[in-house]
């Protein structure tokens, strides 16, 4: 069974927005057994949506549309589907009075471009949008299903979750996509692959493996599609087995988890608690922990000390040893992460310290220059990591390579 | 003249990354004029990759690829591009020297795999890679041009802008794209488009209307494609000129900017400083200051004041103020941007304090209840905001609307 995800809005093709809607959507429809051959990206515009769904529904079971479904001018997915099926537009009461409804809570006027709101082709099913103005639409078509979503992302979600995929599961008899990650550290790309070489040609053609390195790790991926479910993840778990004595000590992780995903079910698993003392990453850290569900039952508090002085006054750094080493050093990370314990009581803290740039730079202490520590209660560790040249990109692998030390120390311990 | 941009990779199409190198190759194309009418993700499949890449040159005169280059046996894109220039694959030196070197500066050896690396089609012209080991590729056919990039985003950003932009500049008489976008608040966008619905019906053809709503803000973009930039850029002010007489005191900006960035600019002129106190945003606030270059100007110090105890800890909340009103309270909002100016010597402050959910939520005070405070040198504000029902949605939402109250605080003040 396959899919094409195809996402409307000029403001994708301008670069104005990054299009998270159909990374949603392809795990929806990946956890449904349903394959996304292909993922599309088009404006505003009325013959290349026409062509494009014409092209998809050629080639897909399913096509998921997102956008161009607002109440202004430069919505137009809407009529071109009308055009589409050959079917004029319907109003449906109880869209409108929800519209409505919506409406008068904000205290906002009930007016014409609202109205059209609760115009939907004949052809389709309303999937009735209760987080949004604009309803979702089913239509089917020699067998095949079309589907198009607003793409405010949060309506979007919901729909997807609550209208679209039980319809799915129940119009087809899906099969299973599985999809186990295996996480690697310690090991660049290249070396990996030589090591694990002769298992890799030795796997049998229905498990496809993916490498996806990232700052401090290789991620293995092994996937096979549309297939029978509980013998395929018997079949990847022994082959993971046999992996993990090629490189004993190398694997630190499961899943598709993120570093702070582990790091998360270590805290939690363990009850210990942590704290942050952020300079350069300046709040990333404590964002990636708190964006989780449950942080709540370790995450105790974050600092930003960004000023030199506000690490004193937060930490208690002390200011001789910003003037002795400056404040990208050593022992300034050091006494942060010793502040954050200290002050938050929690077990265990991380911090860093350095160069985000684009200034400030020097030749001894060039851009991406980071200290990072972590604070237990057996010790504190430091580590120098050159973190690259572009402030984004640095803060971005300061953050993971904190989140990664502090793994692995919480490993140790 | 005309590109699409096909980024490669299974990884895309399970919805296990999100893609960001698309959104930043847009961005590249749009600001040299070249319209961007298409982005298509697709998996590691040689035949896929042949035909999206014999359709997309048959509809665009550029077309750019991402990923599929790494050393390992999931990147099969150059395989692809030789077969389809019928060009064999060629040693080059120089990047065999390069990758050699770069693996030897990290302890690496230089394998079967890296040599891979160094292979390229006879066909293409061979774009540097400073800053990783998979050389861009640039191929000529037709007319047209392709190329194709490592999907490491910040090996593929810098090729894209040293040596991309600059060959697609001297190799094409390019015209200009002009987009300007104006912010407004306050407006439901149906209200907004009924408010200037003259205005936008006697827009010339040739300027194109779209709307952006957000919370808080719907951002109003005006785009001409492939103009004489001067003459369009003053058009597109005069116009902007007559929307303020329509809606007076609702454009709070203009350009792509987002609300931090405003305040960014807005501190920054004025030489005021900035701290934050978050509970319910984990961080979020900051590490969105903290991202743009200069912040360090006037970003001080944020506490991420998760338990109570801190909240106590770091911004000498009232423990008998908790007790009293709750953690998520008006009084305790107020008390958080109060601490945090005191112990940061900050001229402002903002504050947050809700409940990001899943759980914790009461009847009183349910999932997505956040109180929002600023303090300032002339008094202190606090808002009380229903942020929604999704944690990454509450934390995204309660972010934007801290920002958005500081920015009203600050253009009061």
């Amino acid at each position: 069974m396959q899919a094409t995800v195809i996402t409307i809005g000029d403001e994708i093709l301008i670069g104005q927005i990054t299009d998270t809607n159909s990374v949603s959507i392809a795990r929806h429809l990946n956890a449904a057994g349903i394959v996304v051959r292909e993922k599309i990206s088009i404006g505003d515009d009325r013959e290349q949506i026409g062509r494009s769904v014409r092209q998809a529904l050629g080639e897909s079971n399913v096509v998921i549309l997102t956008g161009g479904l607002g109440p202004t001018k430069d919505d137009i997915t809407k009529k071109t589907l009308a055009d589409l099926f050959h079917s004029p537009l319907r109003n449906d009461p109880t869209v409108a009075a929800h519209v409505e409804r919506m409406l008068a809570a904000r205290g906002i006027e009930f007016n014409a471009l609202n109205r059209s709101q609760a115009l939907v082709p004949e052809a389709c099913t309303v999937l009735f949008n209760a987080h949004g103005t604009a309803p979702g639409m089913w239509f089917e078509t020699d067998g095949k299903v079309l589907v198009s979503l607003p793409g405010v992302p949060f309506e979007m979600e919901h729909l997807m979750a609550e209208e679209v995929m039980p319809r799915l599961k129940a119009r087809f008899a899906l099969r299973q996509i599985v999809h186990r990650t295996l996480i690697t550290a310690g090991l660049a790309e290249s070396v990996l692959a030589k090591t694990i070489e002769a298992w890799e040609n030795a796997l049998p053609a229905h498990l496809k493996l993916a490498y996806l390195p990232n700052p401090g790790t290789v991620r293995l991926r092994l996937s096979a599609y549309e297939v029978e479910g509980e013998s395929v993840r018997q079949e990847i778990e022994r082959q993971f087995e046999a992996l993990r004595q090629l490189i004993p000590g190398h694997i630190v992780g499961f899943e598709t988890a993120s570093m702070q995903e582990l790091v998360h079910n270590l805290l939690t698993a363990r009850g210990l608690t942590l704290a942050t003392a952020e300079s350069c990453t300046g709040g990333a850290i404590a964002a990636r922990f708190t964006a989780m569900p449950g942080a709540s039952a370790y995450f105790l508090c974050g600092a930003v000390s960004y000023s030199n002085e506000s690490k004193s006054a937060l930490l208690s750094v002390d200011p001789a040893a910003i003037r002795r080493f400056g404040a990208v050093s050593e022992e300034v990370a050091r006494q942060m992460a010793e502040g954050a314990r200290r002050i938050s009581g929690a077990d265990y803290a991380v911090s860093t310290t350095g160069i985000a740039g684009p200034t400030g730079g020097t030749a001894e202490k060039p851009v991406g220059t980071v200290w990072i520590a972590v604070s237990t209660p057996h010790g504190t560790t430091a580590v120098l990591k050159q973190c690259g040249t572009d402030r984004g990109q640095i803060i971005d692998r300061a953050s993971a390579l904190a989140i990664s030390l502090l793994h692995d120390v919480l490993n140790r311990n």
